[in-house]
């Protein structure tokens, strides 16, 4: 750094203000001093089936006590029945949080007195009665100490976050059942008679006052926690984040509140933060993925007074009833990142999770990791596609809310009228027919979508006795550069790659006709603004209809000595369709030429014609991307059926690269055909395989 | 969550198969059992000045030692001379790691010989020499322990990250001088000598083997280490990141390596990191924002096995060489998202920071945080724009090269030819051609650029005895959504807003004539794809010069019995210039209408005009956002200038949505003034009034 006299005269200045005896204000570890909290008591164990069966009750009450063995296997706490030695192996073994009975007025902070009431009189019923019950409600069974056991629990998880927010301890878990995120105000469900976690936050709120005001929930049980939402909802004051397997609604609970534009309401709008996994099957990948991208950064900008974490296990690897694959390590990993918030003060519940090896693992690895442990690296962190698609469609939903969320979703969405389909058409159609004077050919649309319109152009010649290019394709790519801060696109940032024109400019300039087909990638017309909209399912039939609408009015009546078909991308769908759907009409066709990229090869056979695919294989060259999974399918080692044409392998990836790079051989292809007497002969082909290489 | 009976029976079964016996395999905490470890050795002070002046060289020898005793004072080292107490207050202190001179040898595994050499020659020059020496290089001083120093300083980053790549200790810090990250292989620069870091990292690799492959290198001094990225630059085992002050290439070491292109080369393509702030004044948000969307993720996908941090303290708070604002909770945080790396083995080693306040709490708070404390809470976490901005751009840079980051920057550049501005007008064009019989005005291209081309339309009786509306607009507003994971955009995803249409269409009906004028944001065509481009600079000219040729071709000649203005965002620019540059014209124009939203609001007013801006206050509207700076810029809380029209805070924020609300109030405005006779009278204006709130 070069030294100018000026700074560095500001900074001896600075630096002879400078004396150590100021320093050193808050001396020593204050909190790293403290130990660990452990909440287990074995009376929450008394919870259990009244009749158990072979069929045994995946909440099983020896789940608390597996995870507390091994805990204790580890040295980490002293209990002379259990430790391996009689003496921890830490230096600074966890410190006992005694259970206790959460008070009638503790619970009804979050319940109804009715359903305190009901809870209550289960402690009192016989056998047939708790079975009865059980039938009568949703996923939950009782015995005469459940309310008991229901009651340690919510005690164990109020005592437990009380410790951490007035550092008692440094943080704490809390191994404790029967769970609780389920438990609706009026109502037990999913295993879940009280909301041990929602009960605790809002004891310490109100006990805490000031000190312990914002609190962070975050529940990574594999399940949505629908109880704790509904207690915060329009609570601005806690953030509830939840993590789970959502499947379109599909899964336990089940229906929409676990989705995504479930963001709280009232004052808690934003307060709400739901990462709806769309199946089972993830992993430490994804769940790294959330953590990094949108939960931590929330989780920052909200920096709460205290972290609960709804933690159950059933999201890790083993667990059956989840489904996904979170290992121990990852666990670990997520609770490091929630030690950065709130000094430190976090509370771990037990919530689900029935695997006893994948909960104790899990259980030990967050407990290690609270108390100081590093941990244990990753051996894989990508996340997967459907992962990153509703991570990110959550970060621009959430975005709205937390400044630290990009990109900004879009707003004024009355104002966006004009699709852009329809934009690039009509420009097209303009530079079409002012550089080789294509017009639009009249659809009749009463049958036909009317998205169709200005979507078929032709040129003059198209009827007249010349050769005959019928060129059907997807849209062309658009590029455009999003505004890092506000996320708008503005038209110079914006580009456009059209690469069919370049085959039309070739075609017209030979004096062959051609009739340029443009398929929209949506059929009607929507207003469905703000999200990314898939494919229109419609499109095939739709798209084949307009081929047979065109066949009958526009091609088989012409004049045309030959006709090549070229098809890319999807909307060459039309055009197999229509060779396959249409006796006979492949004996008028010349040659067909197809674009494959990302979607499938299409067959074009039938029964009924049984000569097609033969005449297939030996009139089409069929461009397929080299990342195409057919080249790299094994069981497509063999030789493909001739059904799929001549297949191609092209050196590029996307659509417009691969009519860029094979102009030349299909406009040589074509050539030669036309300049050759008779249509169905093999012709001369060298000059094609020469270039690419043939599936073989 | 709803049982059914063949899930339960699997889980039994798994969980038969569980007994505690097989766990706890992995007992106690092996890690969290070891103490951080501290290097730091007194004889690091003797490289000093050989001649001191009053002009104290921040590169001072104090520095180390302040650091040194701020930790001792915080009670986490034993060392009965300078602790508070002579037992530390931690529970487990720091470990002691000797420093040793570097040898030869292994100062080549970075420098030449005659790098080495030359440093090595200082240790017997007299004082002069030295002198002379200092005035010849790049920012740095000699004195005959320079030599000595300097090997101390590189040993010691070795032995540190050694102990800790061999989990001698938990992890460690360094508090070691003089620096080196400036040190390339020939020079020294910067006040470095020999790059310690460098020399540590490449010992590690080598004398480690397998057991320390993948090294991250985390550099967070306020400058960049150009040394250690030209150490690393081709090698894909050293993921080197470094965040900071860039300002284009103005600020120390200058130049432009340290820009966020400088992704490394050959092997190591994408191994370097570089966050360039585009200036000073960074604070804790933005470095939060940094670690947290993109440090984090990149590190978890390379998973390195140490992580060593280049640490200068220059970017904290009170450091005016940095002029950044970092806080000790910061550089806590910052180090505990570090320590989930690498199963926590971290290396911290001192480089630059010049204030000895600053360096020391920033030191205590990472070394604390290395100890166990967690870090304390941040005050404040958002980002500013700039930040985000260049986080962002650097996150599409990496995104072609790390798995997590998202989104995908486009490929295949060289295809997108077309540009949207082009685009959409061709579409407005056919639009309002077919609608209202608008057809282009001929501009003579060789003044005026070429982009206005087709961007100037008129109705055909712009020349006639009708009242002229003339319009000045910005490109219309597009919205597109990109796919999540490909990042692409297609057509049917994409929107349009142009609201001007609404009031061409209201012109037309009152058979009114118009004059449209879009000025496009880039005038001139160039390749820049693949970045976000700004708006043209030449803009505000070139549009002055269009409106200037329009006036004297085509509105100054015409019969219009009144003519209006109206001016829609900056490209109003054009509109205000003319009535400022050319003498008179405002007496043949009716009114103005303005509506801005971002951009500044214009004066209309000349030192020759005298009336021109009694003028423009009295015919004027001018809707200005209510989240427009004008508002809540204290100065202007006195009445503002004339000069600036009749100013209107609209409750709306985008154009086009100001467009939308104001167009009832527009129309009847310009309609009275029509019916009204003669043109400088003021009119009507209670309709206005009575919507819109004007500034007092």
């Amino acid at each position: 750094m070069a030294k100018s006299s000026e700074e560095s005269d500001s900074i001896m200045e600075e630096n002879s203000d400078w004396s150590a005896d100021d320093a050193a204000s808050s001396s020593g570890l204050t909190v790293a001093s403290l130990a660990t909290g452990l909440c287990y008591d074995i009376r929450m164990r008394y919870h259990c089936e009244v009749r158990p069966t072979a069929d045994v009750h995946p909440e099983d009450p020896r789940r608390i006590y597996y995870i507390y063995k091994e805990i204790c296997r580890a040295g980490l706490v002293e209990d002379p029945e259990i430790a391996a030695s009689s003496k921890p192996l830490a230096p600074h073994p966890l410190q006992r949080i005694d259970v206790r009975d959460a008070t009638e007025e503790e619970v009804q902070l979050v319940h109804t007195d009715e359903h305190f009431k009901f809870v209550e009189s289960t402690r009192n019923l016989p056998d047939e009665t708790l079975i009865l019950l059980e039938e009568s409600r949703d996923s939950i069974y009782f015995n005469r100490l459940t309310f008991a056991s229901a009651l340690l629990s919510a005690g164990g998880a109020i005592e437990t976050c009380l410790a951490v927010a007035t550092r008692k301890v440094k943080n704490a878990i809390a191994v404790i059942r029967p769970p609780g995120h389920h438990a609706e105000h009026d109502k037990t469900m999913g295993f879940c008679l009280f909301n041990n976690v929602s009960i605790a936050a809002k004891v310490c709120q109100r006990q805490l006052g000031e000190m312990c005001r914002k609190i962070m929930i975050i529940d990574w049980d594999v399940h949505h926690g629908n109880g704790i939402q509904k207690a915060f909802y329009d609570d601005p004051n806690v953030l509830y984040i939840s993590i789970h397997v959502y499947a379109d609604g599909k899964f336990y609970p089940g229906g929409k509140e676990g989705n995504w534009d479930y963001v709280g309401e009232g004052a808690g709008i934003g307060k709400n933060l739901n990462i709806p996994w769309p199946s089972q099957g993830m992993g430490d990948g994804d769940y790294m993925f959330a953590f990094q991208q949108l939960i931590m950064p929330i989780a920052t900008e909200f920096d709460p007074d205290l972290v609960i974490v709804a933690s159950g296990f059933d999201a890790a690897a083993g667990d059956e009833l989840g489904g996904c694959f979170v290992t121990p390590a990852c666990y670990a990993h997520m609770t490091h990142m929630l030690m950065t918030l709130a000094n430190g003060k976090v509370a771990v519940c037990l919530e689900g999770g029935y695997n006893f090896r994948s909960i104790s693992k899990s259980a030990l690895a967050v407990t290690k990791t609270l108390m100081g442990e590093p941990p244990a690296r990753l051996t894989a962190t990508t996340a997967s596609n459907p992962a990153v698609q509703i991570v990110r469609r959550v970060m621009a939903a959430q975005s709205k809310y937390w400044r630290c969320m990009y990109p900004k979703a879009p707003a004024q969405e009355g104002l966006f009228t004009d699709r852009f389909h329809d934009v690039i058409r009509q420009y097209q159609a303009k530079q079409l027919y002012d550089s080789y004077k294509l017009t639009s050919l009249w659809i009749y649309r009463a049958t036909i979508s009317k998205s169709f319109e200005n979507q078929v152009l032709a040129s003059p010649n198209y009827d007249k006795a010349v050769p005959l290019i019928v060129i059907f394709h997807d849209p062309p790519e658009m590029m455009g550069i999003h505004h890092p801060i506000t996320n708008k696109l503005e038209p110079h940032n914006c580009w456009m790659a059209d690469v069919v024109k370049e085959y039309i400019g070739w075609a017209i300039q030979n004096n062959y006709a051609i009739v340029d087909v443009n398929i929209p990638k949506h059929l009607t017309v929507d207003t469905g603004i703000g999200r990314y909209e898939e494919e229109d399912g419609d499109r095939p039939t739709q798209t084949e209809e307009l081929a047979g609408y065109l066949w009958d009015n526009y091609l088989e009546p012409n004049e045309a000595t030959h006709i090549f078909f070229i098809g890319i991308g999807d909307a060459f769908y039309g055009v197999a369709n229509l060779l396959i759907n249409r006796d006979s009409i492949y004996q008028r066709i010349n040659s067909v030429i197809s674009f494959v990229a990302e979607n499938p090869v299409r067959a074009v056979a039938s029964p009924t014609q049984t000569w097609l695919s033969r005449w297939y294989k030996d009139n089409s060259l069929v461009f397929v991307s080299h990342v195409h999974g057919l080249w790299h399918n094994t069981e497509n080692r063999r030789k493909p059926s001739k059904r799929y044409g001549r297949l191609l392998q092209s050196p590029k990836t996307g659509l417009n690269e691969m009519l860029m790079h094979h102009k030349t051989e299909v406009c040589g292809w074509i050539e030669t055909r036309v300049n050759t007497r008779g249509s169905s002969e093999e012709g001369d082909e060298d000059a094609v395989e020469a270039e690419s290489k043939e599936a073989v």
